[in-house]
């Protein structure tokens, strides 16, 4: 059973992002190894120079880089990355799979992720063009996940 | 103040979902009038064939149809429309408010949206490659659109 992490930084504020997490973490539980990693988010002022913005992300990043692994196939969730289908995901899942014993995902804070993360990572992942707040993008996520594992396993969730 | 009416079909089953969309709804509020209304899904069978998957969205095309107003710019929510960033939605609400007392979104059942629907509407708005449950991505409509308007006002939502 392969292992499924996501870094995510910053926590899931509303409960109802919480209690979407907690089911989609119940059901791929069946099918993978779920392990979510969440990190502290660097503390801003209300209107952040570009140079706080850059040392925030640079503090996150070495949060971030600890919880890397070489072991992992490491996924950097950024707007400005390849948009695939699910069904294209779950043959991405699946290929990976055969060479590691992890898929790792990384989801930034709302200001996203150091390039330093993205060269980091194998592969960056977009959702949509829209942006979406990443405690939103956190439960789009492991519902991507979810219907990727059931895309894999052939059930009629993803019809 | 424009109007924003979803039409969705289908009910939202999910607690989570439920608050989420509440949510957004009230925060809405200060922005638009937001109407949702919410028709039936029609009953499929287990396997269901082609023909009775057409009968379906044929079914549920009669209903959203008769929710149609020629005073609403209309957009069909479906996988091939186009993607556009928060920003270029955000301008596409401020150049239909000019013009238009509504804008109308209109998200299908889980089979999607008949073709007859698509070709009333005056353009299809496409979220992501990924594929999302009908119910979240109301949930994800919702967000979108607050986003947008918070873009309009210039706010610090959207940084």
């Amino acid at each position: 059973m392969i292992s499924v992490k996501i870094i995510a930084v910053g926590t899931l504020k509303e409960n109802y992002l919480r209690d979407a997490a907690a089911e989609y973490s119940k059901r791929l539980s069946g099918y993978c190894k779920l392990s979510v990693v969440q990190l502290k988010e660097s503390k801003l002022s209300d209107n952040p120079s570009e140079r706080e913005i850059a040392n925030a992300l640079d503090e996150e990043a070495k949060a971030i880089s600890a919880e890397l692994s070489p072991r992992s196939y490491k996924i950097a969730m950024c707007v400005e990355g390849r948009q695939i289908s699910s069904e294209a995901l779950a043959e991405k899942i699946e290929a990976v799979s055969l060479e590691k014993s992890e898929i790792c995902f990384v989801i930034g804070s709302s200001y996203g992720l150091s390039d330093k993360i993205k060269s980091a990572c194998d592969m960056r992942l977009s959702v949509s063009q829209l942006t979406f707040p990443h405690q939103l993008l956190r439960v789009m996520l492991l519902e991507s996940v979810y219907r990727a594992f059931n895309i894999i396993a052939g059930t009629k969730y993803h019809k």
